[in-house]
């Protein structure tokens, strides 16, 4: 298999000739574990402007990437939101590369009456994200928002969003049979999936949550599943169903 | 929420008022951590017998569990089992766990031309496996097979069985119309869902899956997924579809 050049989410513009820095994490690992050389070739990407090639320029210890070409231009689609209670520090981690992985635009970090976890390193939630998105061949890396309570977040609900939430108890359709029924009304929207923490959603939240016009409970089958695990499973189905999962990934030996 | 008494996995027979001993990580865990008293309610699985309610009863520090009320009787439902390449330790944790979790039925580690990891730890991926069952109101534990190559597992492939493999390359149809389409023609087989590790399946094992009658090439869409990740969006996928998803989780507070 032919080895593809490292991508690296770097923050300033990408425009042709544009001679960018590095941080010291991303030095270190071009130089002493890739060991690569000046001229080597990387890829760029920011987020806003799509995907660069460039390559290497080493001045003494100092390492910059001179942006050459646009590899891929920026795409429009994003997937959904994912609004999770915060978790321990192990199964937060999961559950930030596997939802980069699979597409999540925006992480929601949100306190509900049964969250025991009262503090959590968002900057280590966000480093394990940009570097799945790296890994991952996304051209953007997941927003992360400060945590905030349920009720707050749903006073601010954005328009035109449907909030699917994984439900434990209580009447809920199975999960593929709600996304195709909204795949068949074939409606433009955008969408958040919530997960509660574990033990789920308190009696008082599921009565809130019911009680919206633009939620849906959901079942994700027989099995009591940790949070981060059904987190994963509903952005699977989401993107199977309503996603992107059409496409194919670069075929980056075929270039 | 009403506390559903603690579910503990073990090897022996399940009859009415028979005495079950208890390894020493069960004793350590009711005694220590849950700090139960003689007659505090359990329950108990085996993978055969169903689920039993049982009491604590304690004799110095020899503590046992007397049999008493068959709960719920064993299913005759079972996942799909999952082919995969060893991987690092915390991935292959991550991967035990959730697969349990998602139904699986056996796990069939795999080695491949890609495969660098050549040694785990199974009982350790087993005792992950066992924790997972009990904490998901599963009423069995996967199976784990001993490491066995590639072609090996394939000359002796099981009758029915269908090979679901993720295909990061060439064509593969997504893996929503992949798995519909079975449902559509409603045949009852067997299923086992592939990945491969990083790096994915070669050129070679690729020609060798596709000349298979048995084999699915399927698409887990345009991001590359991590092995793990891909073994746990294809489980999510084939449960909420071929699965045992339209079941709901027991209503202990109804009870």
């Amino acid at each position: 298999m032919t080895k593809s050049p490292p991508r690296l989410f770097v923050n300033c513009s990408l425009t042709p000739d544009s001679l960018i820095s590095l941080q010291n994490s991303q030095i270190h690992y071009l130089k002493n574990v890739l060991r690569l050389q000046p001229g080597a070739l990387v890829s760029l990407f920011n987020g806003r402007d799509g995907e660069w090639s460039g390559s290497l320029a080493m001045d003494l210890n100092l390492i910059s990437v001179k942006v050459e070409k646009l590899q891929r231009p920026q795409p429009d689609s994003s997937g959904p939101g994912l609004l999770f209670a915060p978790i321990k520090k192990g199964p937060m981690e999961v559950l930030s590369q596997k939802a980069t992985e699979l597409g999540v635009s925006i992480l929601l970090p949100t306190i509900t009456d049964f969250t025991d976890v009262t503090r959590s390193n968002y900057d280590r939630v966000r480093a394990i994200a940009v570097e799945a998105a790296e890994q991952c061949d996304r051209l953007n890396v997941p927003l992360i928002e400060p945590p905030k309570k349920l009720i707050e977040r749903l006073q601010v609900w954005p328009e035109n969003t449907k909030l699917l939430f994984a439900a434990e108890s209580g009447l809920a359709k199975p999960i593929d049979a709600a996304l195709r029924d909204v795949k068949d009304k074939n409606i433009l929207m955008d969408w958040v999936l919530a997960v509660g923490p574990a033990g789920g959603f308190s009696p008082a939240e599921h009565e809130m949550l019911r009680g919206l016009s633009y939620a849906i409970p959901v079942g994700l089958g027989p099995r009591l599943l940790k949070a981060e695990t059904a987190a994963i499973a509903a952005l699977s189905c989401w993107q199977s169903i309503l996603g992107d999962w059409e496409n194919r990934p670069i075929d980056r030996n075929g270039e």
